[in-house]
């Protein structure tokens, strides 16, 4: 046992209950419900995980030693591996990775997307192990922590995720102690569980309110086992930002000092939120460049571009359900840990993405999507309709609930055989996650659609004329032409479609590699 | 003046200000921007209205005198007058009545339908008002009231909704009170608007909870004028049950019955939501004469049925934004007042269909949809994707934030041709009004389909097999097995479509009137 560790756990009693991953293995059989920290790719357990890939993989165990796995969003590169030995049965609620796509999209995985806030709850309800065999508690949670109170609760790591949740409905529970990682004790600002009717009013009211428990509370009897574990959460680079994705930002900021400028919004503006990927980087790039000042974010998860945002001194607090930095961010979070540590809070996604929290506070919530239709329905799950990507995430949370509900995407991406094969701005979206009652504005680099307060027809205007790309903007503008045509004989012009036609690009793209359609006319 | 408008409005200062309704006609100009009490068609002013639509009616001012009207549900039969006469030039949240919808379908009518939580509180931030010349108050509010309190505060009728908020962004109030209707005095808990950074919690932690605030506080400098109005609220007859809403009922009550016994649910059940129509009907009779106790009810609107579930003993409270009662109805409610009152209570509708309290009390919501596809995302608003019906209303509001998401729909409708020709269950839904990740269970008279926990696949079989007429049956089945080949081939098998033939059914329906089809290769 290592001094790290005996340091770390504070709770002697579990330090008698220490097993290499090697001898948790038989702990685990076929068809069993577990539930794993980590949100986003960091906070996940590691060793544990690795174990029982080796396992199968050892023992040709494929598709025979497969479990029904729930991680509040997703887990690292143990999940893969998982995937790839088809030790997925069913998943819930978000995934990322190409393996666990591919395990879901050829039907190895049943997987179910919902709204990160609320699938916590429903697990704590009952409704995701109802048709278990025996009882409707989970058989394990594998928590990664970082340290073990006195009293036996859990200081997680870089995510608190579904974790409070899990525990509280877990039958047995693994703790990964992480000794790699430093104790992320003091980060944490933890809300427990209370289900209805008990369930009080949450009472934050700032990005920066503390209810104050720093450790999630567990009955010590449920534990286990504990591990050591000394790997460390391992996220891809992110993506930069580049020309297409700065014309975005920077269209959204002239929006934005325009809002303050009518006092829609205070100079300040209200709590941001915003996702992962490289027109996420650009926006914080801009608003960390921008003039606004004492900026605070509620989000649910923190990228390496916030830590130039509070070095930028615009950013005054930030909280999120986990902080997914690369190796290099870590190691740069870690030196400045008494700075960063002051500004920073990790909730538990139920608070996080709390639909009431979100809009008691007026977030401004900004989320890429697949595609958006010309009447502001977007999809954020499913290409082609069918084709899962990483799951719906917290983006419904924060679109339904916000102030400001933005969607940013490019106006067009590239196919195989066409720069600009594929159109972000479509008929009709071939999956309907957001609705045309959610957003509020849409923004590409070629422009910004304020909708609010228009009807349909009016929307769909602004938005093929502010915001679709140039090689599809005639053909859009002759859809909704003849649509109108369409719909003025049927007496149905409130959102004027053909459904005939609606899908013609998508079925363009599957068939010629590109959206571009010789004419509306053409047949399927 | 008659002497019981003295006796109701008792700040002698507004007496000042009475006006008949010819005398407001010259307050206004067409484009102006008007809110109006009401909600589902009780509560709304009518005697200006009324003379506002002889004026344009007497002096052929169709299209030449209209408004852009926001009402917080519909309004009674003076606004279909309003639509006749093409007086409505923009209008949201909601709108019940032939006229109106014909005049969002012809485009006559600007319409854009947005949850009812939200609407008021956008107003508020100015969303709908940012394109006014001059500035974005309301030009007007026109309110009903049934009395007037010593400070100048009004107190509603039958219907709270927007009133709060559109009285706080108007310039000028104008106050319609109704001496026919007795005073509804201690009924309402009135909230009021705060927004963000500023905004407290809600503290309803149950159906009866009371705030305390019995009237709505307005600034009396901007009240320009009263009038008197002996005109009764008038909605249409209530649909009875019959055999097939029956059947949707039992299967519910067994459903929740269930869930009582394997300890989902308290035995008082948790707070209940229901809708308009004949299905709402059934479920509140079959719950009135079934064996739960205690129950309460957190809703938007309370119908005729709800008068005999109080009676059945079952109903311990009920607490909505309207009630919405036929004639006969408040007769009765009148002639039982005393009894009544102390087990109802109006709120406004961003409290009563307030995501943060829905949640927070784990409300069973349930509600019908136009139709519902195989994967449980389901379409509230427009009939083939296109032509409006009543709008949106507070469906999502419940649907997304309740404990328990239920759509109750009977599996056909007949159409011209076919007394089966319109399948509720489709393979697309043609507009997403709810999504896939908010629905928890689809009943129709076949049967009950408990989606809890299940992947798109498995959805869908149990959608088909459960809730769909069998005259469609076997044909959605086989089109969820062509899906599957032919997303199998392509590896996106998560939720499995042929997006060419996703709307064949549809475009069957609108060529030869009946969803059958004859094959699914059939060309369309």
């Amino acid at each position: 046992m290592s001094s790290i560790l005996k340091q770390r756990v504070r709770y002697a009693p579990y330090l008698q209950k220490l097993r290499t991953p090697e001898q948790c293995v038989e702990l685990f059989k076929h068809g069993q419900y577990l539930g794993w920290s980590g949100f986003t790719g960091v906070g996940a357990p590691k060793v544990i995980p690795t174990a029982l890939a080796d396992h199968v993989e050892k023992n040709n165990l494929q598709g025979k030693f497969g479990f029904n796995l729930f991680v509040g969003a997703s887990a690292g590169p143990e999940e893969s591996r998982w995937a790839e030995n088809s030790m997925i049965l069913r998943r819930s609620p978000h995934q990322v990775g190409k393996p666990i796509a591919a395990a879901i999209n050829d039907g190895r995985t049943q997987f179910f997307d919902k709204h990160l806030s609320m699938f916590p709850q429903d697990l704590t309800y009952g409704f995701y192990t109802m048709n278990k065999p025996d009882n409707s508690n989970l058989d394990y949670t594998i928590i990664e922590a970082t340290a073990i109170t006195e009293d036996g609760s859990i200081i997680p790591g870089p995510a608190v995720g579904a974790s409070p949740e899990m525990l509280s409905v877990s039958d047995n529970i693994i703790i990964e102690v992480n000794t790699t990682t430093p104790s992320f004790e003091g980060l944490h600002d933890i809300d427990l569980p209370i289900n209805p009717p008990f369930r009080p009013p949450y009472p934050h009211t700032s990005a920066d309110y503390r209810v104050g428990r720093t450790a999630i509370p567990v009955d010590p009897s449920k534990v286990i086992a504990i591990v050591e574990s000394n790997v460390r959460d391992k996220v891809p680079p992110n993506t930069p930002s580049d020309a297409q994705s700065q014309n975005i930002a920077q269209h959204l900021i002239e929006f934005l000092e325009h809002e303050v400028k009518v006092g829609r919004l205070p100079e300040n503006l209200h709590p941001l939120q915003s996702g992962i990927g490289n027109i996420a980087n650009a926006v914080v790039e801009g608003l960390a460049s921008s003039n606004f000042k004492n900026l605070t974010v509620w989000t649910e998860v923190l990228q390496d571009s916030f830590l130039d945002f509070f070095e930028s001194g615009s950013l005054d607090f930030a909280t999120a359900t986990s902080i997914r930095l690369t190796e290099a961010g870590f190691d740069r979070f870690y030196e400045n840990w008494d700075e960063y540590s002051k500004k920073l809070c990790l909730r538990s996604q139920v608070v996080s993405n709390s639909p009431e929290i979100i809009r008691r506070l007026g977030v401004i919530a900004m989320n890429t999507p697949v595609e958006v239709d010309i009447y502001a329905h977007a999809n954020s799950t499913n290409v082609m309709g069918s084709r899962m990507l990483n799951g719906l995430g917290g983006s419904a949370d924060f679109l339904r609930n916000a102030k400001l509900s933005i969607m940013h995407t490019p106006s067009a991406r590239p196919s195989k055989v066409d720069p600009t094969g594929v159109s972000c701005i479509v008929p009709f979206a071939s999956h309907v996650d957001q609705t045309e009652h959610d957003l509020d504005v849409i923004v590409t680099e070629q422009g910004l659609a304020d909708l609010r307060g228009l009807s349909p027809k009016e929307r769909a205007l602004k938005i093929i004329n502010k915001c679709s790309h140039p090689d599809y903007r005639d053909q859009l503008k002759e859809y909704f032409d003849r649509s109108v045509f369409y719909t003025t004989k049927k007496k149905s012009l409130h959102e004027p479609h053909i459904l005939r036609d609606v899908f013609k690009m998508h079925l363009n793209f599957e068939e010629n590699g590109t959206m571009k359609l010789d004419s509306w006319d053409q047949k399927f």
